[in-house]
């Protein structure tokens, strides 16, 4: 199961929409027969590849697999039939499938006979994907908040000037933070305001080849000359004020499972008091304002014991001299959900 | 000078009003015929005491010293006197002493034909003493401002509470901190609101044996039961509005070199627009709040570009959990004032 693991980790796979998966199939000795992983959408999963490389020799084989094997057909055939058809004898798994279209591998496996197990290393499997994991379970995705604010709070100045609260150095490091979410989304306000892009681009500042869903939130309409709104990626402008709909939207409808929220203000507000923000990255700037744009609007709070708790996970100086800037990396206090 | 140095660093020395000094006494052979350094206000001079263990041997032999000699009677003698009466041939010294009503210790030993000699070391020997450096080179004492904020750059919530934004690990730290300078100031409001003791207690919560002045500035006359007016250490009402005034009078007529400053918002503005804040002190504790008061009053910056810039000099996670709170350290960039 180790090696299973170590071949869905391997570098170069794209994280999500698809989860990181990785197969090896044993010989009744023991020997590794066929190994195999999951490259990424529109790629052969990871039973699949291994069967392939095993051939003849999948016949009476142990697959051991990171993920309970599919039972849908998307753009590859259900890999519990390729597994049954191979004639594979045993079938252990780490992580039981939770997808709801996709699961139910193992009942269609036991039912053709092979000997199934699951649970092996199940902790690891779920580090291996924690977004798919988390959207399967809650039926929307996992949320990312990230806000670039001051050390007196403020995300803009009084005359609404925001470029650059962050410095150049955090700015790189949150595009590989955008890389790693397969959508990013933020209020109708900031794009009227900002007029952000909302690509990744790489470490040479080229947008990536592989571009997360851009998403604009809010129910007034917005001028098609905003950038947000060119052909540099795919943008969806949901016309709603409520957090909850719009996620369970973008899990149900477009098979969303990370989204990276870059606010505003307002917008992260409405996110939090729906208890929606399952993690925050904010990079503290050294510098003071005195007054300006609040980093996050009203939350309904009246003292501080009422505070909305969090709990710091990491925390890294990103840049350095006058272009460092602390990254601070929090999630919702446990009982504070 | 190495040994003298670390005769001067010796523990249990307690930080200002006085400098922190070592000599170490050398007969003409290279051996140390006598050690001695200052235990703090109201002890003898390092000189002195470094004379009374050579006794007969200073005669001839060369003083090593991290700071020149004083040439004013103080709670002690003169020490440039002493070394002279005591037939010292040679005094080498780190560091000049900045010290006004002190300064000139060098200029009577060589009047006297004793040989002299500086330099050697002395970023070291200034290092030992920053704020008693600071405050004789400016005229006015080094001023440390700290302040507690929530993650959105709250100290307290809508209705004023304040207590506590930082967590009990980061107010243990603040303790220490205070510790290491000599005063402590607030203004009247946060006596008013807060009502603070400004006492300096140790890691068993009881009050330290030596307490830094606590000041109050602010034009507005206070209640005399506010626990600042207690017993338990020396109060100063500085009945101004102007921060330059005030420092100056804590150097000058009050000898005072490290200002520990624990705002609030409104007198922290003040200060940060005369430029008077040498160091930056902040606690940011993992919660949101949304609304209260803002971690400093209004600076007069309209547009991102005029931000008052900082620079890290130390980030620190002071407690563990959902006790932890990130301690940035800071001082104004170059060229910011
Ligand atoms: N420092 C940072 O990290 C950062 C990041 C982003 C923006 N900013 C700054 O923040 C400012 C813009 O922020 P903002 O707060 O005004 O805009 P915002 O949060 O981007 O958008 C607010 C708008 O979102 C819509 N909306 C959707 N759901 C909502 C809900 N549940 N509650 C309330 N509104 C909802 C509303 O418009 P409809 O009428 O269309 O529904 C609302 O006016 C700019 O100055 C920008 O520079 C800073
Ligand atoms: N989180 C923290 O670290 C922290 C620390 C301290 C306080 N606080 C909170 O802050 C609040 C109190 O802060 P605050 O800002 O109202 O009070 P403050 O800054 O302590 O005091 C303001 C007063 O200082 C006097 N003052 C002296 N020099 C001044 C100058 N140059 N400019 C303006 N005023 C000057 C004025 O009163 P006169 O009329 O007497 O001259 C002014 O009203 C409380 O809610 C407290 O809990 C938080």
């Amino acid at each position: 199961m180790l090696r299973a693991l170590q071949l869905a980790a391997s570098p170069g796979v794209p994280l999500g929409p698809n989860p990181r998966v990785g197969c090896v199939l044993l010989a009744p000795d023991g020997t590794i027969v066929g190994e195999g992983y999951h490259h990424g959408a529109g790629n052969p999963h990871a039973e699949i590849e291994a069967l392939k490389v095993a051939g003849d020799l999948a016949r009476g084989a142990t697959a051991v697999v990171t993920l309970e094997p599919c039972n849908h057909t998307g753009r590859t055939g259900p890999c519990s039939e390729a597994l049954i058809e191979a004639g594979v004898a045993k079938v252990v798994v780490a992580q039981r499938d939770a997808n709801p279209i996709a699961e139910g591998g193992l009942d269609t496996l036991a039912a053709a006979g092979v000997e199934v197990g699951h649970g092996l290393m199940a902790d690891e499997a779920r580090a291996l994907n924690p977004a798919f994991t988390f959207a399967h379970e809650h039926a929307r995705p996992y949320v990312t908040w990230k806000f670039a604010t001051t050390l007196d709070g403020r995300s803009a100045a009084a005359d609404g000037t925001s470029r650059w609260v962050s410095s150049p150095a955090a700015r790189r490091d949150t595009h590989l933070l955008r890389a790693l979410c397969d959508t990013m989304l933020v209020g109708t306000n900031t794009v009227e305001v900002d007029d952000p892009q909302l690509t990744v681009r790489g470490p040479d500042d080229r947008p990536l080849a592989h571009q997360p869903l851009r998403v604009v939130m809010g129910e007034r309409d917005l001028d098609p000359d905003r950038r947000v709104f060119d052909t540099a990626a795919e943008t969806l402008h949901l016309r709603t004020r409520d957090p909850l709909e719009a996620l369970t939207s973008l899990y149900r409808e477009h098979g969303r499972h990370h989204v990276f929220f870059e606010g505003g203000p307002t917008l992260a507000a409405a996110f939090l008091s729906a208890g929606v923000v399952d993690e925050v990255v904010t990079y503290v700037a050294p510098m003071l304002l005195g007054s300006g744009t609040a980093a996050v609007g009203d939350l309904g709070i009246p003292t501080i014991s009422d505070a909305l708790r969090l709990e710091i996970t990491d925390v890294t100086v990103v840049g350095e001299g006058t272009e460092a800037n602390v990254r601070l990396k929090l999630q919702p206090a446990k009982g504070d959900g």
